[in-house]
């Protein structure tokens, strides 16, 4: 199959990334003139927005990493199939679900309906892993779509990485129905992590 | 005419293609904080909407479907003219349109405007269908457009196909007027047995 | 300068219009469920959005049209400078409106604000014809930005169609000052003529 | 590394800058129809917008000169990496948020939010022009990412450039917590100033 076929798909992809992750900026809320006063500034009702702050960061930097590792996955197939284009559209599916999930968490967090924001962000982060998982785990099986002269070793590594960044956003997602708070902590701090170490550095 | 051309078009469609299927999410409406009482918790105004869902669902898989037919297509041109990129502009402007049908079946589906928000929603699916359908007709008439080494089965078998989708989309259409429900149900079917059959792997 | 550098530009450039292409579908609104009661179908309600679903159609075709048309100079174009990404821009700035007075007259039309809405609406074309003539005319003066094989001949035939469309939305611009319904109607009906006659069919 | 690395980042840039700068678009909002009075025409609502106007163009063209300049980046840049995807996702960040401030903006400029409003629109444009510095020193630090053939003297030059560039923004920023109306005036007479000289023709 020519390299232009996975050209298309990627960019088709790069497209949803892209405007999914530029779509985050709808969680924001720009506060009505009306709203303020003489005891309530704009600084102030700004400032009150951080949980839809966070939230934004959050998510743009997770689905700019599962670009960054979309990316790095595209790189080393060089075959494609329908089954594989049909996998990646699901995948983004719940890449496009995030600004929805995110502007809920926004909404809710640190009112009454904290704990199902979270249930519900984290349910659709985990989701996004684990279809990510399946896009991963069909690419590598019997090296069906990989080219020739690809790294074995270099494959392990990678997948071995993805099997850790899935298990804790599965832990995140089953401890936000116990621990709320925490469980969203893991979130942000996986995104914090993954920024501050820039493991993608050491591979590509 | 240099292959670039047929490149451009394809990088306009894709990006078509990419917004109007992520702006699908704006079908989802974020419950308010107001709207959640010591009755209703939050979980249960994200299941209420659910024929919200079911619709970003379906369209999704529907426009990931036609995305994957277009580009199946785009494979097999090697020229390329005027007339073929307006029949393509067409095209897209019938999927711009699916994000409205979805958002308007979305909101009355289950309620007194039911009956003709799925006429409205399978008359737009239907509408893309017979647009494709005009739009791969003008494709292959005395082979116009394709490459010489095309191969003649494989576009007879293409043709088939397309033709019994288009057929499954005129008869969800024509029975949304007698049997809405029923009609509706064909059109998520359809989705559900794309996504299953993955009718695509076999050629590609 | 390499290839590669206005295959940038037009990247861009495809981005930009595809997504205010995609955005023109905010010009629909969807009816709410509580608007319909036993008098008012949600059919009603989808018809008497004729002004949006008319200013939609439009300006989708004519967004079509410049898309085309920034094609077809960009084929002829083989070098690239600051000035011209920078006109380029301009260009894209006004196409970027184009979204925002759609819905002005969809919301006006037929309303007290009708005159204002049309004018409005017939200068954002004008603004957008008037950039394309500048770019069109930058790119060609002195042959500046053409290839050493640019046939001349069909540089001529391509200005002077350039200067129809310009002069035509001149016209309709300054008549909707005095005869607002009747310069709306140019404005639909060049929409209209440029899809049936595919007037790019014959060149490209 | 392969070009197509480079490639893929660009393309993904270019799909985020091109949705950014076309949201910016939601900045302006359409006036009702039941606005409009016989004292009130659709034209007074439309002037009386001035400041969202003035917002969208300064900010458009803000976007458009970032992505020149971003363009202009990576055509001097040969290798890749993680980090330099991961920086570069960070100034991407920054840019998305400017359909936000923006709005901010142009929602309270002339208020009683104004002062605060361009405390954040200007600061959101620092953190660009930061991010910016930070983006283009890591791609020049050692020449890491610059291919063998880079011009020193160029590289300097264009360095000296947007060091004024940071230098004016960190001015505007600074100087609008204490002359907030001048400020913004030096953020918009930059907009002007970038397209009245056309500084980027010189070197591209």
């Amino acid at each position: 199959m020519p390299k232009s076929e996975t050209g298309r798909v990627e960019a088709f992809s790069d497209g949803v990334f892209a405007v999914a992750i530029t779509l985050l900026i709808l969680t924001l809320k720009v506060p009505a003139e009306k709203e303020i006063s003489s005891k309530v500034s704009l600084w102030h009702l700004l400032v009150l927005q951080w949980p839809s702050f966070l939230a934004f960061v959050t998510s743009f930097i997770t689905i700019l990493f599962i670009w960054l590792n979309h990316h790095m996955v595209m790189r080393l197939i060089h075959v494609n199939n329908g089954n594989f284009m049909l996998i990646n559209g699901l995948l983004l599916l719940f890449v496009t679900l995030l600004p929805f999930s995110t502007a809920v968490l926004a909404e809710h967090l640190g009112h009454s309906g904290s704990k199902d924001g979270i249930i519900f962000y984290n349910g659709s982060l985990f989701s996004v892993a684990s279809m990510f998982q399946i896009f991963w785990k069909y690419a590598i099986k019997n090296e069906r779509l990989l080219g020739p002269e690809c790294d074995k070793l270099e494959i392990k590594r990678i997948d071995k990485q993805f099997k850790i960044g899935f298990i804790l956003y599965s832990i995140a997602f089953v401890s936000s129905f116990f621990v709320p708070i925490i469980s969203l902590g893991i979130s942000v701090f996986l995104a914090a992590y993954f920024t501050a170490v820039g493991i993608f550095s050491k591979h590509s």
